[in-house]
């Protein structure tokens, strides 16, 4: 009986051996005005988990727990909280703070605060080191907490909250729709989200995807066609024609970009979800000009559009193609380890936290 | 009197003594109905043209005229063309053909229309390859053909055509305008127009380059400030302020491209206009995160954007910044050489052609 002192999660050593996981105890950052408490009940396994453990992404502080796609039951809540009570079901995404003063934040924008504090991995302002939600429990700034409607359930709605809008976000700026025709690259875990969302917008949806026999699925999540981009030219007959292509691939460093961006309609922009460990293909100015090409990426998404791709799910029955895993040492383990395989139909949710955790 | 059967050119005959151009006759295109026979009055000299004689951007077809930045007298119409007639003052500018059936055709996007031909250096369809305006003539199809203003001088017209609708187009399709802060990188033959147009246009407009002695010039152009790039941490008092960066610069090679971006308002776009000979600096995803970045490149212009640049300048007596040089082997070895050098302020137009040439 650790909380409300100390959270209690399962974390990382070493990044040499970023498989393995222990239950250790971690101090939450000080309880403030604005703060809720959240018991865990379900926590996405995200690629970022993957690519900070291994170091794909350069050293993190250790020991780490990681973990960014949470929902879970609100316990506590602070005296200046209005949007939540104690006993809601709530998510929390990949960023849990922000100064929510600057101009990005008031903009709708605090997604690219300057002062923004990841959910794992990253000090707040007084040095506290953020934990994710491989974990029993979470604290998280109301701003960055999301109610959960209904009728998603918590394994399906925990991913929506890194990868889905991560999606979500980039097809909402590029004011994508009815009329719009965008295509999905990489049909896993991001990609997914990708045609499921792009399709419920109205677009008309394409994936591409080295993986022919990903063809049914796609076609289930919403894609129109299957473009198999393992085929000799598979490119040319699909010249000027997506508005966005929305790359949810990781493995873009050994693509042929300016063959992928052939594909666009003039102006239109080659856009990346993932961020892989390894650099782009070396790029020149000439890859952009036959058709005025863009490129472009983003981090996660806003408040505002948090909100409405959980209505939209919420609405149009949209649900994660999910597989559960029990949270434990072993279980955390072969997540994250077939994540970095990509063996996963079509992202793991962690649950049976009441048996991990002891709790009030 | 070679015309109408030849034309005649300065021309290159190698890559290897590429300011070498010697007088020569060569075959125009057959006329056709929709062609026009301009007697070239003024001719810029593009960076395009030392890109393409000294191999920059790879082998060319020898012997070469090049010159796309095109003014003069309208000689000939053909019996379908009803935009121009004879005795009008038009320019052509850096693309002189496109199919016109296709949907980027249709869609006023020549300028990205597959079977586009360059004004010089491409083959037409019949296979006649193109010659530009270091020349007696050139024979232009009317849709690439553009009455030019009565109160814009030929010199002053000539450079608009290339490396004004190159910097003109990018801002008006960013819809770029009041309320608006663009940023212009590089204040040279292509910077100097991008900060006049965006000036005209109602943006606030600022000036980065390397140079400090060209903030006088930038200001008079109508930057509202000079941002010196030289300067350690230039960018830090700029960061998320551009919704758009006009890159003008040939030395993009050796930029710190994070750097230019962070100055970059969220969902800002980083914009080349030139095309140097090298490729871009390696990037990576996370250099386009922080402020979910975008990075694009034109190809000239359209039509009806040509039409509107004009009209703008001529509306507001913008005036390209230009140098003239009287056109002969010694003088279009002098400005290759000077452009080569970056040794122009901003522009320069070739001249004097009725003594260079024996004409009807």
């Amino acid at each position: 009986m650790v909380y409300p002192n100390k959270f209690e999660g399962f974390m990382i050593e070493s990044q040499d051996k970023w498989s393995d996981f222990s239950k250790k105890e971690f101090d939450p950052k000080p309880f403030e005005d604005y703060d809720i408490d959240i018991q865990v009940e379900a926590c996405g396994v995200c690629g970022s988990d993957v690519h900070t453990i291994t170091g794909g992404w350069g050293p993190c502080n250790l020991p780490l727990c990681v973990g960014h796609e949470i929902v879970g039951k609100a316990i506590k809540v602070g005296d200046k909280v209005s949007t939540v009570k104690v006993g809601d079901r709530v998510g929390v995404g990949a960023q849990i703070w922000a100064c929510l003063k600057c101009k990005n934040c008031k903009a709708d924008n605090e997604n690219y605060c300057p002062h923004q504090v990841d959910t794992y991995n990253a000090p707040y302002p007084d040095g506290t080191l953020s934990q994710g939600g491989y974990s029993s429990h979470v604290r998280a700034h109301e701003y960055f907490t999301f109610p959960i409607p209904e009728n998603i359930a918590s394994e399906v709605a925990a991913p929506m909250l890194c990868a889905g809008i991560t999606t979500y976000s980039p097809l909402v700026r590029a004011k994508i729709g009815a009329g719009k025709k965008v295509a999905v690259v990489g049909i896993g875990g991001l990609g997914h989200f990708g045609v499921m969302w792009a399709n419920a917008l109205g677009a008309e949806t394409y994936a591409i995807s080295h993986t022919p026999n990903k063809e049914a699925d796609a076609k289930k999540m919403g894609a129109k066609e299957f473009i198999c981009s393992k085929d000799k030219d598979w490119a040319k007959p699909w010249a000027f024609t997506f508005d966005l292509i929305l790359n949810c691939s990781d493995m873009t460093s050994e693509f042929n970009l300016p063959e992928y961006m052939s594909t666009l309609a003039v102006n239109g922009t080659f856009h990346h979800c993932g961020m892989p460990d390894k650099p782009l293909p070396q790029l020149k100015v000439p890859d952009f000009v036959p058709g005025g090409y863009a490129m472009s990426a983003n981090h996660i998404g806003s408040r505002p559009e948090i909100l409405s791709m959980l209505k939209l799910a919420s609405d149009k029955g949209i649900k994660t193609w999910v597989e559960k895993i029990d949270i434990s040492e072993k279980g955390c383990k072969e997540a994250v380890e077939r994540v970095y395989k990509n063996d996963v139909h079509y992202r793991f949710s962690l649950v049976g936290f009441d048996k991990a955790f002891s709790r009030q």
